[in-house]
Parts: C-alpha cells; structure tokens; sequence
C-alpha cells in the first residue's frame, strides 16, 4: 500500500525489485532511503493510517498478489515488455464496489476505443458490451467518454447490471472501470454518475491511491492493467493515433488475443481497427460471439457462467487463456436449457423449455441432470442457475 | 469458335480433351459423333459463317488461347480445381469494344459484390474503381446491378474512361465487362445503356458466342473467368450466400489475392467480406492503395501505366503476379513526377512540379530522366506520359 501510495504506477525498477525481495523489504528500504531519495522523502509524510481507516469503514479494499481477489492475468505482466521494461507489474490494486475483482476478470473482456467515438461506435460498444454480459463475460473498460463509457452503459443494461430487483449481488461484476486516478476520483468530471453507479453495484479498481489524480503517463501505465488482467481486448474505434493503440500493444505483449471491430472504410476512426486487421495483428470480430470463440482457447462454445472461478480450477493462465466451466462439458441440448436459465428469480419449466427449444419433458430430465451436476436448483414454483457454483455431483 | 457455340461454357470433359488434342481436332472428332451424340448434332447445325461474317465486319473479336490478345491468367484455370474438374479454361472468347484484351488484364483488379447492394456499397465500388483507374489498374467485373455497375460507372469516370476529347483509345481499357450471356446481350436490359458505352469506349467479354443468354450455370462459368484473368479479386458486398463467393473461391484456386472491404458490423451485405477477412481467406483492404500493394507482388509502389504489356516482359504469370513495369525502378521523387504527368493533353512544368511537390528546376532534370527512359515526353507547351511505352533509351 505505501509503495501504491509513493511511487509512480507502472515504475519498471521497483517492479523488478519487489519481484526479486518482496514488497516489505522493498518499503523498509526505500523508507531507509537505502533507494531513493526522493521516494524516501515521500514515504516518510505518508500517512497509511488515513487509508487503513478507510479501508475499515469498508470505503475502498486493497489487494496485492496472492489474495484471493487477485486477477491472475496481472502477473503475466512481469513476462512483459522483457527488453524495454517500460512497466512492471502493480503493487497492488485499489477496488471500490461490491463484485469480486477475481470472480470479473477470470471471464473478461476489455473494451477500448476512441474517447470522440462516432455513434456508430457507442452502438457497437454498447451492444456488444451488452451481449458479452448476457454469455457470462464481465466487461472492463477505462472511464473515458466515448467507447469506454458506451461498453459500460451496454454492459449495465445485461443480466447482471443494476435490475432493481434487490437480489444479493453477484460475486462477478458485469462491467469493470480500472481507472488512471484513485478510486474515488472523478475523471473525467462528466462521467461521475456512471462511475457512482459502478462503485455502487460494480466495480471501479486503480493501482493508484484514493486522491490520486491522472497523468498521460498513469493512462499508459493504465492501459496494461485493462489488457493483462482480461482474456482479450477489443478495439471498436479508434483513429490512427489513439490511446486504444496502446492497450491493444499491450494486450499482443500479454498473448492475449486482440480483436478489433470494422466500420466503414469512410471512417477515420476505423483506421486503427482496420489497419490492425490487415496487419493481421487484430482478429476481425463483429459479434459477442466472434469475441467468446476467440478467448475461449479450448473452442467450445461456453455458456454463461454467473458465479465465480470454480475450486480448484487455475484461473487466468499465463497464456491468458479462459478458465474450464463446469458447463464446458454439456452436450448441446443440457447447455440450451442451462442458458434459458435465469439467474436469480426462478422460472417454471415449460418457459425454459420454449426458450431452450425442446420438449416439456426432456427439458425436466435436462434440468434434474443440470441439477446433479449442481449446475442448476430446483424450487417449487420453477428452476434458476445454482449460484454456488460447484455442485453437489462435481 | 465452334466448340463455343457447342460446348456449354467451361465443360471439363472437353476443355481436358482440347488440351490434350487440340481444339481443332476435337472439333473434328465432335462433328463426326465420335465424342457426344448430342454434341455432333448441335455442331450440325452450328453456320459459323454467320459467326465469321460479323467478325469479317469488326463486330466482334474472337481470341483463342496463343493470341497476342488472349489473357495469360486464363491459362492457369488448366491447373485450378484439379480434384473436382467443375470447369476447364475456356476455348476462345469473344470481344467487342475497342480496348485490347491483354492490356486491359496485365494490371487488373476484379471488382466483385452484391446485386442488391448498399449505397455504401456502390459508393465504395465506384469510388475503388476510380482509384484503381487512377493508378493504371483495369477494372474488370460482371454485368449485374449493385456493385459490378457501380464499379464500372466508378472506372468510367476516371483518365481512361470517356472523356469526349476524341483521343486515340488506349489500348488498355479502364473497365472491362465479362457477361455470362452473348457480348450483343444486355442481361439485365437494365443496363443496356451502360453495356452500349462499354461496347463503344471499352471492352465486353464472353465466353458464350453471340445470341447466347445467361442460364444460372453460365453466371457461375463466368465466374471463373473474372477470377483468373486478373490479378485480383475484391469483394465489396456480398451476403452470406452471394455469387461474390463463388468468385472468391475461384480467385482463391487461381492463387490470386483474396481481398474485401468491411463495412458496418450490423449491415447484413458485409458478413461475407467480414467472414471472408476473419478467416484469414481475404486480405481486409480500404483503399486503392491497399488493393495495388497486394496485387504488386515485388512489394514496390507502381505508377500509373497507362500503356500495355513491355516487349519482352512475361504478363500474367502461373502465380498470378503482375509484371513488371519500367516504372518499378525509378526513385520517389521522379516516380511523384511521373504521376502527376497527364496522359494525352500535355501540361506545363510549373503545374507538374506543383502536383509532385518538388521545386521546378529538379522537376524539369526528372522530366529530362523521363525522357530517357522514354517514360515521357516533352512538346513545347508542356509534358505528358510517352504512350508508345518502351522508350529510346530502354
């Protein structure tokens, strides 16, 4: 926390030195001013007692890795950018919201774009930010206007958005804002009701501390945490120079695939995506689909998963592939039914069977099968998706 | 020229027979029922006099294979589809219009797409065209509505389309129409008006003889031919079941570059160019620019040709390659200076070193180096490109 606090995000020699010491040792010598002088000067009027009390009263979390909150995918960035080392790994990460940050990265997708975004763009971000929810995937994003606030707009319209029902909520987040400015920060100002709503129901994460405020280079350092803690980036719009560029470096620096949307060829802020398709650096993708196939490294079609990673399972791997699903085994007609099924309030069978397009009595076979597997739970007025995830049978 | 009038366009039987036999002795075997009852009956009945008055009056062209008209790229349809054997290269072909055959197909691009297309459809293929006409690339597609005569219009606007100055025509066209029916057919009669300017500036080409009348099986014949007598073949529109594939397909089999223009994700007339670029069977392209660089297969920048094939030079090889040009090897600035000469009218120093961007005392030493190479030629009221092609000094 005191090294979050002190020293710039993304700062490549402390990275390396906290990967080769530990992060207490590190802070002992840097407030020794065994380091750095500038830096030991810093630590020496931080406060850390005014975050602790924060972090009591429950305002903000802080988490390093190795907690369980902890987005693997994070620690793929020591592996990153091995020759240059323009940007090691966070200390750890601020989080402001009730979903769980490892629950909503370890099926994720980031969604960046242009901040001047055409409408077609906002309308691509949004559906599709909106059909990624709607299969499972937690969409994360920057706080810009433009695509990012688009992809969050879409993503809160989603199943697991604000509903208004009141219903406990989910441990993964539908949409993620990793800021470049503390967690409590509102930038830019016009976009504070959305980040309001996110630290309400979802979740706002920074490297940076409470107060922080953003620099071009805390957006660049930025830009890592969005491509390495996710399964793939998409790139909506974005002209020939534009931040998005550097997520998308970053997302190929990390192995995780980078996808980009086309436009019409009379758009400058489809240049970026079309040049990066043509370059074959980015994989053409129009659909949620198109997006679930690409990080879905084991090419099944997977089906929404609304609870957090499964025991045992490794989440967010080096090759920043997605996590197996219980449901990755269905045969097609089981997986049908389990996507008709909603995931708080129950609904009665013959509905499920409509959505899922079988008969009334192979789907109650399919849901007694699903519930064996503690896949879905059965009530006297209808059936919903098990939310403890690992079932009974597993 | 009997064996079209006989023989359904593309048969594979007969095309391996004729290149095994020769046409003429296939002929002979056919009309004396030795090959096909059927066949010898129809080849009775066939009066090519009819055929040869109308070429004996400048009707019609008709080239066979070996004829310094024939376009070389056909003859790679021999080694095209050899499991399947659909269709074999065609016997000979029919030409109207002025345009030379084998110029207009040595630095051609086929432009392919929907009937039904968009107005963002039409717009890109016209505005393509125009491009690739500007830079010395014919035009080559079918003859349907949508994007084959939007691409056509878009040529005809363009330096070698008409420009009522009266000038000599150039030997290569701007736009070539290949028909699936009769070069004296206007199928649709839609575009009877556009066909009759075809006829009189440029170049209408089937492998069907006169009278003939498209049938499904002919559309898909044609198909082939567009694709294997150029250099490349772009996809601009096309549903996801659109004859645009079949082209495709071909050009694939014929190793000619696959390209296709994206367009809004939620326009149904761009899902086959966006399936075609995400699985990596066509190249994304945006621009004339784009489409040059891939049909250029040494990789440099090429100029505007406004001549045909060089003496000596081998057009249209097996790997669908364009052939050199005596443009290939000049410097940028006398290749900037090359470009903004004008074809017939000559113009004046002073605006040419304006339009290269370089100062008039090096832009009349480039002039002079032109001259040379016999790639211009100088008058006393200005400049213009040398028309005769291989120059003095080559």
């Amino acid at each position: 926390m005191g090294l979050s606090c002190v020293v710039e995000a993304g700062d490549p020699q402390l990275a390396t030195e906290v990967a080769r010491q530990g992060a207490v040792d590190v802070w002992r010598q840097l407030r020794a001013g065994a380091l750095d002088t500038a830096l030991a000067e810093r630590a020496a009027r931080i406060d850390l007692d005014v975050f602790a009390r924060q972090l009591d009263r429950g305002r903000f979390r802080f988490v390093i890795p190795g907690d369980q909150e902890w987005p693997a995918g994070l620690d793929d960035l020591q592996f990153c950018d091995p020759v240059q080392r323009r940007a090691g790994p966070p200390f750890g990460l601020w989080l402001r919201g009730p979903a769980r940050m490892d629950a909503s990265t370890a099926r994720s997708v980031a969604i960046v774009g242009s901040r001047a975004s055409s409408a077609y763009g906002d309308t691509v971000a949004g559906d599709l930010a909106l059909e990624l929810v709607q299969r499972g995937v937690c969409v994360i994003s920057g706080g810009a206007f433009g695509i990012d606030a688009a992809a969050h707009r879409g993503a809160l319209a989603g199943p697991l958005g604000s509903n208004g029902s009141g219903a406990a909520p989910s441990p993964a987040a539908a949409t993620v804002a990793v800021l470049a400015c503390g967690v409590d920060v509102s930038y830019p100002p016009g976009n504070q009701q959305l980040f309001a709503q996110l630290a309400q129901e979802q979740l706002l994460v920074s490297e940076l501390p409470p107060g922080a405020h953003p620099t071009r280079l805390r957006f660049l350092a930025r830009n890592r945490l969005i491509a390495a803690m996710t399964s793939g980036t998409v790139v909506v719009e974005a002209a020939a120079r534009s931040g998005a560029r550097n997520t998308a470096t970053w997302a190929r620096e990390c192995n995780r695939p980078l996808m980009a949307v086309p436009g019409p060829v009379y758009s400058a802020l489809s240049a970026a995506p079309h040049a990066m398709i043509r370059e074959q650096q980015a994989t053409l993708v129009t659909s949620a689909d198109d997006v679930v196939e690409m990080i879905s490294a084991i090419g099944a079609v997977e089906a929404s998963s609304l609870f957090g990673p499964v025991a045992g399972s490794s989440v967010g791997t080096a090759a920043g592939a997605v996590a197996p699903r219980p449901t990755d085994c269905l045969e097609p007609i089981a997986l049908a039914v389990f996507e008709a099924l909603p995931a708080s309030r129950v609904r009665p069978v013959g509905e499920i069977a409509l959505t899922a397009g079988v008969g009334v009595s192979r789907c109650l076979a399919e849901l007694d099968a699903l519930e064996e597997l503690g896949l879905a739970e059965g009530t006297e007025r209808g059936w919903r998706i098990c939310r403890t995830g690992a079932g009974p049978a597993r």
